[in-house]
């Protein structure tokens, strides 16, 4: 495996090709996005077909392009970070206007090694990661998701303790730097962080500090469940979150955050959406070796069985860390992570999700929705309606128990030799 | 909309046509499903890529193409009904041996016209599907799945309860039916019907009779969730089952019954898991306008979150009706329910899937599966022990009382105007 620092220029070598290429084993590498792969290998009209039945579009309803400021375009081109900007369609109401908000999502890879000085390595971050917001701001986005832990490289696969160090509280460095931000473009921005509980004996939580569009902090949300798989070392670090499912009114609409491994729990994304949120975000970071094929399938199945939309962050690029660590699969020790395939997406309750951004670049993806829409998809399809809740709380309360009997049915034939 | 019985007739035609066609409007129709499709259209490197990228594919593991018997491929073509098969891998362990079994889905159009005699009409359906299930006995399928009131027409959007004369008791004729071909083929069958409860005043169900491989009668499950959107008026003839989520132990392994809609609630899902189900079916009968997108979402986010594999199962074809119905979206009344779109297919715990069956033509996909690979995957991912279902039972058990409070944290600033 690579263990030096040249992992990130290799990519952003292969991100300027803007199509597919071929390696020398025979695989395609290189292109930007699975729509970009699509779009640049399939005629029109087909291309068209294969939307509709992957991504829900042309289905009943259409995603709009939305134009973007020459300011924000101009960030683009001289910060070298990709901007996009759709926008969901909703039915027209009588009695309600509709509530159209636009909302943003920042995917980044880190700027300097992983053995500089941690200050410079924060600050760094956050200096890469001004111009995106400034970029957001000059579009008129009105809610900012940034990726998981974004002040710092994704180092829970060293399984060092000294890496605590970035942790930070909630009103710490990255989130002054936020807020400033979210009064100057009177933005709320969800700032997800690993924190460090002062009033809590100094214990280290992985967390989301939502900061409102006056630059005040709103609260916060802990990640509810911690993964033990692969790389992922994050138990070694922090423990499962005590804040609950909350739901933030901001001023833009009702939002909560689902932090990463969360997204594999139905019932983490179910909480959110019975105290009523409209939008979940999903600030991550995640490998492609492990969860690639999973991504587009847990958000959108969320946003379709919640009948709310959910912003998806995947961060982007490999981290390369100074001492080698081994994975528990008896290869050998290696320094990095795996490539964070990034793919930053929106989906919509009606089942249509926008296309991903690069899985190599850092990209603001920035999407319209008339929050109308989740009622309007409530009123259609009537999950919560059908959802006969009073089954499954009586169901989870007899599985708690450590005495359960699963409910089977035996074929009381099961042991007789076949005729 | 066409209210002639010809429908079928010209989806059989364009279903003929092997590669995709361009219809007048200039959309893609008549090709057999996304994975020809894309198949048919990409280079052979990108195609590759896709399938990763979609299904799960080439990542860690392969989808094997399983050798058929000559005389079910001779079955298949004379009697017009696509077969394919695929095998999933597993990992070899070191203390459990292999648990492969080979299991069977099948999907058909109905064969007369709905004006036909009710009782011609289903035994049509038997007669035409009993080729595709000896097919399944001469292939060595263990288990098959038939569709959702596999042994009618889905008649439930005319709102007519004449319909109701199809229901049958679970020990009925289309069960007694299917008994002897279990028994011959030493294979579970889950039969999909519409039930009649003569025991509790002669009312109707959804129901899923589980056939041992011995031809006995293992038990039944009625649908959980019942849907009120588009034409579904399934709620206008049965009510929410009463069955609980059972899993049926079988010669073959631990299977469960998730019947159509209850595919849109994550909770019917889990409880499935919860009760230690390591297959779970998914018979179904959804149309192209409303649901298509969705279709591939819903039952791979379900094995994922759940480590177990599902079976999807829709029918295929237009069923005219003999008098018009109107759908409460204030178009003009028509006979149709619109395209049911086949697209039966099977998802493994470790987020791959097989190709799907065509959205024209009737079929049998068959899929060998190492049940082994379920355990795998709960090592792996630890979803069971990661999921504080404490939170949940509590969470669901506060949200039924009539006066329960989202957990809500409003920005103290909501109100204030903007600087």
């Amino acid at each position: 495996m690579d263990t030096t620092q040249n992992g990130q220029a290799k990519e952003e070598a292969a991100a300027a090709a803007a199509a597919a290429a071929v390696a020398r084993d025979g695989t395609v590498c290189g292109y930007e996005s699975l729509d970009r792969l699509l779009r640049d290998n399939l005629r029109p009209e087909v291309f068209q077909e294969v939307s509709r039945l992957l991504i829900g579009l042309n289905c009943g309803r259409t995603l709009e392009a939305v134009p973007l400021a020459d300011s924000a375009k101009a960030l683009s081109s001289e910060c070298n970070f990709d901007i996009q900007a759709f926008g969901f369609t909703a039915d027209k109401e009588l009695l309600r206007e509709p509530r159209v908000v636009r909302v943003g999502l920042i995917q980044n890879s880190i700027v300097l090694p992983t053995t500089a000085p941690f200050l410079d390595q924060k600050r760094a971050i956050h200096q890469k990661v001004k111009p995106m917001i400034d970029a957001a701001g000059a579009s008129g986005v009105n809610i900012l998701c940034l990726q998981e832990a974004w002040m710092m490289p994704f180092a829970f696969c060293t399984r060092e303790k000294r890496w605590c160090e970035l942790a930070e509280p909630v009103d710490g460095e990255s989130t002054r730097f936020l807020q400033d931000l979210a009064k100057k473009y009177n933005m709320v921005i969800v700032n997800p962080i690993l924190e460090r509980d002062t009033n809590h004996g100094e214990t280290i939580w992985n967390t989301a500090v939502i900061i409102g569009n006056h630059g005040n902090i709103i609260g916060k949300h802990r990640k509810n469940h911690i993964p033990r798989v692969g790389d992922f070392n994050e138990s070694t670090y922090y423990m499962e979150g005590n804040t609950g499912h909350p739901v933030f009114e901001t001023a833009y609409g009702k939002i909560a955050v689902n932090i990463c491994y969360g997204r594999h729990h139905p019932l983490n994304w179910l909480a959110f959406g019975l105290n009523g949120a409209e939008i979940v975000f999903n600030p991550s970071a995640t490998v492609g070796e492990l969860s690639e094929p999973m991504w587009p399938i847990e958000a959108r199945n969320a946003a379709i069985a919640n009948s709310y939309f959910v912003g998806s962050i995947n961060r982007v690029g490999t981290e390369t860390f100074p001492n080698p660590f081994t994975s528990g699969d008896r290869k050998p020790q290696h320094a990095d992570f795996g490539h964070f395939y990034g793919s930053s997406h929106f989906s919509a309750p009606d089942a249509s999700c926008t296309p991903s951004l690069s899985r190599y670049r850092d990209g603001l993806l920035i999407s319209d929705m008339d929050l109308n829409l989740c009622r309007q998809l409530k009123d259609k399809w009537g999950f919560r309606m059908t959802a006969r809740y009073e089954l499954y709380a009586d169901m989870l309360a007899q599985y708690l128990k450590p005495d359960f009997e699963p409910q089977v049915i035996s074929d009381p034939l099961l042991h007789k030799k076949s005729s």
